[in-house]
């Protein structure tokens, strides 16, 4: 039976615990209203340790002043229901008052690559991000933890903190989990109205167009990007934020493309702001 | 007989053999070569932790462009003598390419804290403190920490960090020590020839000028200022960087005395640059 724990002290109890019996500890950060692409976190941190923590917190320092915070989805009861079927130990959703003291002060930043993509148009994001993610590790001190690789840009962001900051951690991305037409599975998905849902599967397809051409040959980003943006712009509700391919590990810009590769992309249907990507490595092919 | 680990995978494989153990773990963060300060400091740890390991790293990232890097004084052989006769169990002494990859870019910043007294003259100082205590931080993954009042901006940054990140060290604060006529330890004394030295002890006697109009009921900040800035100034060869009182906590100025304080100053004689304060708290009087 799962455990849900509202306080960082009832955490760090368990984990002490565990800890005295020799027990690995997986932990999946989360923000909650989970799905099928959290589901598969799980799943891999379940296979590969002994204790599963899923982390239930919408992080109040990641979303600027005209984001959806407020309006950002929650349902505790279904996230505990999904985490108790999927053999996680302990869910830890404390409120941001627990996590957060009034007079905090301390960011972790990672300078370079956060410019470009989402940092480009959410400028506090990703220290938000990676400051909420030290205190997570530094709470549950996991020997692994799970992050999907929809969030291309989260992910580098948290592997080089990681290295950079000598966290013991192994971090663990997992890929992209998809509805049935394409698109990436997402909270922010239900905020779709049914037109725009349509229209999002566009995404995907682009991604796809884009994918083909680069495993085909074509090294000029530019050219990859105009054929993705293109199509995307052939749905009326669409509006590009950014369609950008940038080195798989510095998030630089690249205009040649030749070493591993993140093509991302953000874009909106109404209100809602939806991102997703591929990555590319020419040495696997 | 002590183990001297030049490699954080070193460390690392020792620190797991000790919790292994049950042992607890102490660490003395130090830039080396070694004074009754640092010694102070590990007897505490000594006397409080199964096993205690000092940190020797002359950090660059806590050094301005024009700072005194690379005339740091540096006595590896001396420091791990004076660390072996004091019981440490480790001397973690990396190279500066071991605790910083190339590409790394990652910081851990406490606004708020360091825009005054130091940080002003320094204004990377503390960005560097609070990122390298962090990595030896979860390195060393230690109970304790122990740093010393000398620095005191430094010790109220890394309470402040340790709160807000969550790690899971408790940090003691221990007292100054002092030469016999006053001078606070310190690893930058020698740099002062014969008649700076003499000068520098003007700074404890006016530090305790200040000290006892405060505890006379002085509650004007700007008095006990101009008490031990007129008497450091009567010394031919002194240079006043800053002498200000702070809240302790917030480290923001105060013009009245009546919470916990910090009166800290910064005074150059030549080339060096000395630091020393007190504090003051009317609740303990």
């Amino acid at each position: 039976m799962i455990k849900i724990c509202k306080t960082i002290d009832e955490v760090r109890k368990e984990v002490k615990q565990y800890r005295k019996e020799g027990l690995s500890v997986g932990l999946v950060p989360t923000m909650g209203y989970l799905h099928e692409g959290h589901k598969s976190l799980i799943d891999k941190a379940v296979a590969e340790n002994d204790i599963i923590i899923v982390s239930d917190f919408v992080n109040p320092t990641q979303f600027g002043p005209n984001e959806d915070l407020a309006d950002y989805p929650r349902d505790l009861e279904k996230d505990a229901m999904l985490c108790d079927n999927a053999k996680v130990d302990i869910l830890f959703a404390p409120k941001p008052e627990e996590m957060y003291a009034s007079n905090g002060c301390t960011f972790v930043t990672v300078d370079g690559l956060t410019n470009e993509l989402c940092g480009k148009s959410r400028p506090i994001h990703f220290r938000g991000v990676a400051t909420v993610v030290s205190k997570l590790f530094n709470i549950v001190t996991p020997d692994r933890a799970y992050f999907g690789e929809k969030d291309a840009q989260q992910l580098a962001v948290i592997r080089r903190m990681v290295k950079d900051l000598n966290f013991n951690i192994e971090i663990i991305g997992c890929p992209i989990v998809r509805e049935e037409d394409g698109l990436a599975k997402s909270s922010r998905n239900k905020y779709l109205n049914e037109e725009e849902r349509l229209e999002a599967i566009v995404l995907h397809r682009a991604l796809v167009l884009g994918k083909e051409a680069v495993a085909g040959g074509e090294a000029d980003a530019s050219k990859v990007k105009e054929l993705i943006v293109d199509m995307i712009n052939s749905e009326s509700l669409s509006k590009i934020d950014y369609v950008e391919i940038v080195d798989a590990e510095t998030i630089q810009p690249v205009s040649i493309i030749e070493g591993p590769i993140l093509c991302a992309l953000a874009v909106s249907f109404g209100n809602t702001r939806l991102i997703d990507n591929f990555s590319y490595d020419n040495e696997e092919k």
